[in-house]
């Protein structure tokens, strides 16, 4: 193409010749934008497929649903087949703290699947009616029975592949007072040495206790960003 | 209560008297007890039905699904009647930036309900799988055409009321080429004293602004936490 292209421009202006390739450029640059679109549409239905829920139903009519282009869309969503109404699919909020006492930082291990057995910094999916900052301090309590006080946000950790985005704070931990709840099998507090790196439960996890030990050395606080992909 | 209590504790142990109160008090504690039960399944089911939109049918199966409660969960959730599928409802993260030019900041006057005609931050809802950084690049792009480089997280501004979740950034702009598009009738740039306070969007955009100008001023970029609540 890029050769026939060359050889083209070549050719001198208003001969038979030049006439000819003019139309084969043109007709094989129409067949690569109509390729062009073909594949955009793919890879944005299988941006669609690998990233959202499979939907079937209308949840409001419990009519079937088609994934289909959207008018003023950048991508196509699942559309009720009946009523119309468009379901829109979005990454959640994962929401937690990390409760410091003294040189201390508290994890605990997780008392059910995913990486069960695994040590982690308290936290879960955000609630609608909260705030973040409200929804991590819920997800320490429900998870240690210990109450915090949030003192600064620490990350944002985007997880594209399954549509999470973490964000922990680090957070007094208002008294050497928890429990073990059926969310966590064993809380403990550990120095940077008794870290189990190896036993962390998430990459967002590891990420949120590097940086911050980090962070500690260097006397300062800020918030990272961050991402995980694969 | 609290007098009977008080009396109740200033009558000798093992007498008639202590015994008939202690029934009446432990009387009046279970009924208490029953009825905070009662309130906070209230107080919950209120929180669901304010905070999340009503589901009716299943959108695996397409049966009718059921508000209620859910083994070692918080609160109610729409479980389907048929396959027991639990239907999940979580904020939206609104992920958008700043983009600066000098020391001007670009706003959008909006072209779409809601807030028709007020001027905005760029920003929009996240998608699935991108990273928050990249929801806020890909949303003034689609609002403005122009391209920006992010340079910090700014805020992150909740609303709980109708779940959403802000996230701006700064970000500088890359070029002064930006184009209308169906999002945005106007895009300008503005100084600080040109800017249309009276004609602001939203509040997130209000805070943003606001804060912005004031980290100008003391030479330091941070990040906030807001929320708005009413």
């Amino acid at each position: 193409m890029v050769k026939l292209y060359i050889f083209y421009q070549l050719v001198p202006y208003f001969t038979a010749q030049r006439a000819v390739l003019h139309h084969i450029l043109i007709h094989f640059t129409a067949q690569r934008a109509v390729l062009h679109h073909i594949l955009i549409h793919f890879a944005a239905q299988r941006a669609v497929l690998l990233n959202a829920n499979i939907l079937k139903f209308c949840s409001k009519c419990g009519h079937e649903v088609t994934l289909k282009p959207v008018p003023d869309d950048h991508r196509p969503r699942y559309v009720c087949d009946n009523c119309e109404t468009i379901h829109y699919q979005n990454p959640n909020i994962v929401t937690g703290a990390l409760p410091i006492w003294e040189d201390k930082v508290m994890l605990c291990k997780r008392g059910i699947e995913p990486r069960k057995g695994y040590w982690n910094v308290p936290g879960g999916y955000m609630e609608n009616g909260e705030t973040v900052e409200a929804g991590a301090i819920r997800e320490v309590y429900e998870e240690t029975l210990s109450k915090i006080t949030i003192t600064s946000l620490h990350m944002v950790y985007s997880i594209p592949r399954i549509n999470q985005v973490y964000m922990h704070f680090l957070a007094d931990l208002q008294a050497l007072d928890y429990q073990l709840t059926p969310e966590s099998t064993e809380i403990k507090l550990f120095t940077e040495e008794e870290i189990p790196w190896d036993d962390i439960a998430f990459p967002s996890s590891k990420f949120t206790l590097k940086r911050y030990f980090e962070d500690r050395k260097k006397g300062i606080r800020q918030v990272h960003l961050g991402k995980f992909e694969w």
